[in-house]
């Protein structure tokens, strides 16, 4: 990976989730690097998200590090603001700084007490374990059912030098990102101010992970993170500014299909396009009611080209449609056309219909010209399994 | 059972479904019935819902057959209107009324023709196959992927004399009604003006129809039908049609929890009462999103405590929603106590949990005192399995 200058990476097994496997990441700027963030608009929020909120609004923006464990969600639990003010407050003293400038992020079961001795304990290891080339090792710890580690990295060539992003997140259940989702932290190392990050960050996160859903539950506990540390001493002027969030962008868009690829028992990758509608919410209430419906998912598991499905999920989105309107191809065949059934080779289609990706188009006509994109997964037996049991 | 006077009952297979079982039913009222009905408020509609609204609406609420078929919805088909206008007008013809007075309605797979030949072929064995004790066998044709035929009755003890109410419905797939759902036909043998039968049917569906969800997809075919025919000679005053209207409700609860009870897969009906909302409506939400979240339905499956699914999902529904005030209990255990965890025995929970019914207390503190009841089902692998293949 080509990674942003200025940045560390540690991760320990501290004994938070049952299976040994690294489950405390930390991310360390060299020098307090500006960041902004994005949250869960769940009204039940986890501790470290409120307290992240208010870590960053204290120290206006600055960032030294952020503390981040799997395993437990530490939300809805009665230490948990304790547990996160007392390790926050360990690690800042260890790493000498204020302990506003750290940032916490949890991942896990809700409900279940978090023990913060097996934090206090850990870190130690964790810091003597700081190294710039560790960076998939924090991408792995942070993981809960997930497959695949999630992790996506650019460069963009300024006028006035290389600047370099980096990302990773998380997934796989509970995913519908409400202005924020799972955990996410990018990194760059140009040199941007607070307010440019969170422009940057609010508009990649409305073309990334604000159009993915796995099963339509949004998490306590979202949060993403973009820091900006300015290793690289460019400080980009307005249009190059412009490249580095499409660059940001992209990182968050690889980062969030990751995600909707990986979901929880899920075999494809669903992309919806929606196009044609009057306007971009418009567009997007379509496209999110076709990804949340399990009859849509499970049909596309079976490799079923169920379209009927896919126009009743519009029908169904709250928006105002005439379905005499609608002309949908999926796999790039038409299979509806004004609202009927279209004669496709059903064989043909099934058979498109296997492949790793799936790709819906819903077009409405005459309407506007307004388009979305969305990103989904199939739903499987799997996804059963691993939910029947996540708790205990 | 006990059936209402007055009507009769056929169903025949019209080879509209692979499997040679009943795919077509006829319910005939003696003389002209009052009716009212509620239909689906998805966007995209089947040309049997169009047709029924409409001879609803010319005949002033008054019905003399209901023709129901299953194995296809007629939605979203280039010949769906005048496949379902034609049917209806042969039936009436054979029937010697008009054909306003006909309902049509039809459940299956959305988007492929059907075959008009197939009905009007098999009209003439459907009607003489009418007789007054056929009652389950039009409740089993209606059937798609349900495994238990879906029936309820009740006698209503009036001033006047006893009149009877017993209807039929079905699932199990594409189930959130809004404002009606899949197919229900309630029938009885009061005397009543379509009026008085609309008001009856909106107070009834209110309480089960729209508190019930399998999927969270709303069909493009629901509608539910209350007739009454008069045949018992009993007209109730005021007072009686508040005795009358409790108990069609009763019967359109029994029948909505049937529903939710053979949702596709589905091994446990769960109960979710929400109590102390400022409003109904606030309550309605809560326990929507709690029942629709795929998280919860498959915690439960696994016989999994995890309770704070429930608290997320309550969080997700749009309402302000204080998590400190909440309460929550898990048959009748309680699991969280102002939003935090409760020490609870986790080992007799889940024991518990394997229960065939479920009971979920969602209650807020200090804001009002509205409170609902739904109904949804635990997600297996079986729904999978079922929708995963449904169209081919």
């Amino acid at each position: 990976m080509n990674l942003p200058l200025g940045y560390k990476y540690s991760a320990v097994y501290a004994g938070i989730r049952k299976t040994e496997k690294d489950d405390l990441g930390l991310i360390v700027s060299n020098s307090p690097a500006n960041a902004a963030a994005v949250f869960t608009q769940n009204q039940v929020t986890a501790a470290p998200v409120k307290l992240a909120r208010t870590h960053l609004k204290r120290s206006k923006g600055i960032v030294k590090a952020l503390l981040i464990n799997a395993g437990n969600a530490n939300c809805a639990t009665r230490t948990g603001t304790t547990v996160v003010v007392n390790t926050c407050a360990a690690l800042a003293q260890r790493l000498k700084v204020d302990p506003e400038q750290v940032l916490p992020a949890s991942t896990g079961v809700i409900g279940v007490e978090l023990d913060e001795r097996l934090i206090l304990k850990a870190l130690p290891r964790l810091v003597r374990g700081l190294s710039s080339d560790r960076f998939e090792d924090v991408a792995r710890a942070m993981l809960t059912t997930d497959l695949a580690v999630k992790m996506a990295d650019c460069e963009a060539a300024l006028k006035e030098g290389a600047v370099r992003v980096a990302g990773m997140t998380k997934g796989s259940g509970m995913i519908q990102p409400n202005m924020a989702t799972t955990l996410g932290f990018i990194m760059t190392d140009a040199d941007l101010t607070p307010r440019q990050l969170q422009e940057m960050l609010d508009g990649a996160v409305n073309r990334s992970y604000n159009r993915i859903s796995v099963d339509g539950d949004t998490s306590t506990n979202d949060i993403l993170v973009l820091m900006a540390n300015g290793a690289s001493n460019v400080n980009p002027g307005k249009k190059d500014r412009e490249t580095l969030a499409e660059t940001i962008a992209e990182v968050a868009e690889s980062l969030a299909k990751q995600i909707a690829r990986d979901g929880e028992g899920a075999r494809k990758l669903i992309e919806i396009r929606v196009s044609g509608a009057e306007d971009s919410h418009t567009a997007e209430r379509i496209a999110r009611s076709i990804a949340n419906s399990p009859l849509v998912k499970t049909a596309i598991a079976g490799s079923d080209p169920n379209w009927g499905r896919i126009l009743s999920a519009a029908g169904n989105s709250g928006v105002d449609l005439n379905p005499n309107k609608v002309d949908i191809e999926i796999q790039g065949m038409p299979v509806c056309h004004e609202g009927l059934a279209v004669d496709f080779d059903e064989a043909e289609l099934k058979k498109k219909l296997d492949a790793p990706e799936c790709e819906i188009r819903f077009e409405i006509k005459g309407k506007g010209k307004a388009e979305t994109r969305f990103w989904t997964c199939d739903l499987t037996e799997k996804y059963i399994e691993i939910n029947a049991s996540y708790r205990t």
